[in-house]
């Protein structure tokens, strides 16, 4: 395939900025932050009218309704993004955080420092906030935000960057520091997550087809935000009022996000006290089972092997009940997409196992998996919560959009 | 590609086996790792005789010297392979560290934990010695090493992985913790690249050719072990006896490694008096320089395009005389590779320019780039050197082969 001139050549003018960037004081970057939230402000007639053309190009494309509504901005979701900004001007910056040091033997002064990544690739689908949040984490973190939405969201993020822009203009930092890719083909997509040298880290957010479209075509260093397929254990010695509110916070409070529960496992030491207990308190819930749970409730339909392996992101909830926490483990280790993991125990041994034993990128004990969440983890705004292990693992906030550096510090030492 | 059903059976089990690693004691760990070494010097014989038949196989198939040589093992290297395995045992147990911890306000007690990555994947080309080293750092990291070397060195890796194995069975430990893919077909290697679900991190170990196929075929989460294309800048204020002290040791104390110096910068402030001296120093280097350097040192021949972006890996370096730091910042990002940078400076604006600017691994103020190495900063052993930026950067030892786990513990918090 030949590269897109355009491009190599935004690319370029991205990882110029990036430089620039790389080196600006926290104050310059709040003050671009503070000036761009105002800017969202000043332009929300004229974003909000670049929206109206998307969405109503997209309802003549026959977009679904659920597609519109994430597509479609208002006054108060514009003020959102503002807020956003603000939000994250007032988080601590990262960069220059010195990780660790020491001195070797030979006087040679070593430190570990958190520094920008450099060029930040952010794919996305046509949520228009994500614009604007994405590109105000990055700037904080030291980094050129480099974006590639939607066809559909295009005309809208235009005027979103544009608005960015002036925040960054106005702060002295070059505009080429927040980005779109003018072209939304999706030959072009395919040539942005093959930017090596330009985009030093790539993070897609969307959906099983952008996932898939990554692993076959990407060759640049990226984080996936996975799937959460969270389960929650009864154990035998479980607090069982404590085991119901979890479950019920876990399974009901958000279905639709990542930490919520899709898949209860009850120890066959308390399943005959809790089944009719999780009958009555989510009644509003789809209960599918295994044999022992439907003798206990009737209402509850027939767990399939694909159920056990579903993200349900809706009130459906899949029940198995097991012999040992041994099995329950293994049930996690089969069925998991290592995301949240919780159990719910009164047994210092079994809280243990669970933590040491289970591999997700959350394990909690006696809380709702709920709470797997950048902001409930005190780290103010996150970009996603990754599955995979490398790099960041579970929320990402502005440290994980961060890189590291040694630096060596001598006085003429030389290697004998 | 129809998948081999071996690879995919072996699979199966390496991650079964990585399983029991993860919970592991450092105590049966460091069993391991003794009783390994120990089996290695016992196999010395049968490891020796199965490489004598590699050895022959790969020179009647017109290996070259330089391969031939890096495959051979003899008694010496043996030893050196079981020592390895005694010093990983020495070095601490990064599982369970506790990064960092905290209490929310609700009374959620959050830890992030160094946890193993699971199943660890090596693809290496034919020294025998990888096989040891990279089994011991993942053995003691937690993690299963799956491993696949070149077909040249097969037999070999053979005996050795069963040394290793029975190691690990002395310690009551899986000898699928350690296995090394049976097929060496370019097929099987790329499906290995692709095993999601079994390989939670793949490290190539090996020339462009490796990187390049890892680039264009691998799915599974990776680290990438780059080129060294190091710069040594002699500013303007440099001490000048400390400068060529420097230059000597990162260009000639090991010239085919990937932390030694390849072109240097000289500030035209003190070119005049500065080249001469390198001339005389470096009289067994070949020098390739700009026309300033030329005009200084006849012999130096002229540098092309190409020669600022080469890793020569030999007594070569390129010269280049900047008009200022800015230039040689400038030069650094154009040809660097980011993974060492050094400056010779006694000013302090300088060295703060330097070591915020420049974009690599590490960067050095008045210290020689050859200390960039794992055992150099006090890593104990590595497995290779990161040029990328996300994970790990710069010498990967232990704790570049963990991951982070989020801990939550409650008292049955819910999310409101």
């Amino acid at each position: 395939m030949m590269p897109d001139p355009l491009l190599e050549a935004q690319g370029a003018a991205v990882r110029a900025a990036a430089r620039v960037l790389a080196v600006a004081s926290t104050t310059t970057k709040n003050d671009a932050l503070l000036a761009a939230a105002a800017s969202l402000r000043d332009r929300t007639a004229v974003i909000l009218s670049a929206n109206e053309r998307d969405v109503e190009a997209a309802s003549a494309d026959g977009m679904a309704p659920s597609g519109i509504d994430r597509l479609r901005l208002d006054e108060a979701r514009i003020a959102a993004m503002a807020g956003g900004l603000e939000a994250v001007a007032g988080l601590a910056d990262p960069i220059g955080e010195v990780v660790e040091g020491s001195v070797r033997p030979n006087g040679l002064r070593v430190e570990r420092v958190r520094v920008p990544l450099g060029v930040i690739g952010v794919i996305y689908e046509n949520r228009p906030n994500v614009t604007s949040d994405a590109a105000g984490l990055c700037l904080k973190a030291g980094s050129a935000a480099y974006l590639r939405g939607s066809a559909s969201a295009q005309g809208t993020n235009l005027e979103v960057v544009a608005a960015l822009g002036e925040g960054l203009a106005s702060a002295g930092l070059p505009k080429a520091a927040i980005s779109l890719v003018e072209d939304t083909s999706h030959a072009t997509a395919v040539q942005f997550m093959q930017l090596r040298g330009v985009i030093d880290c790539l993070i897609p957010r969307g959906g099983k087809a952008l996932i898939a479209a990554m692993l076959e075509h990407a060759t640049v260093p990226y984080v996936l935000d996975g799937d959460g397929n969270c389960h929650v254990y009864v154990d035998a010695t479980a607090d069982l009022e404590m085991a119901l509110g979890i479950i019920v916070n876990a399974k009901t409070s958000r279905p639709g996000v990542c930490n919520a529960a899709e898949t209860l496992l009850v120890h066959r030491a308390v399943s005959d006290r809790f089944l009719p207990m999780l009958d009555g308190a989510l009644a509003t819930v789809e209960l599918r089972g295994d044999p022992a749970v439907r003798a206990a409730i009737p209402r509850a339909l027939e767990a399939t092997e694909t159920d056990w392996a579903s993200e349900f992101l809706d009130l459906v909830l899949a029940v198995r009940v097991v012999d040992s926490i041994d099995a329950a483990i293994d049930h996690v280790a089969a069925y998991g997409s290592g995301h949240s993991e919780a159990i719910v125990t009164s047994s210092v041994a079994s809280a243990d196992r669970w933590t040491s034993e289970v591999d997700a990128a959350a394990v909690l004990v006696n809380a709702s998996t709920r709470f797997v969440d950048g902001s409930e983890l005190g780290l103010g705004a996150e970009v996603g919560i990754s599955t995979q292990k490398l790099h960041a693992r579970g929320p990402m906030g502005l440290r994980e959009l961060t890189s590291i550096r040694w630096v060596l510090r001598g006085g003429g030492q030389i290697r004998t």
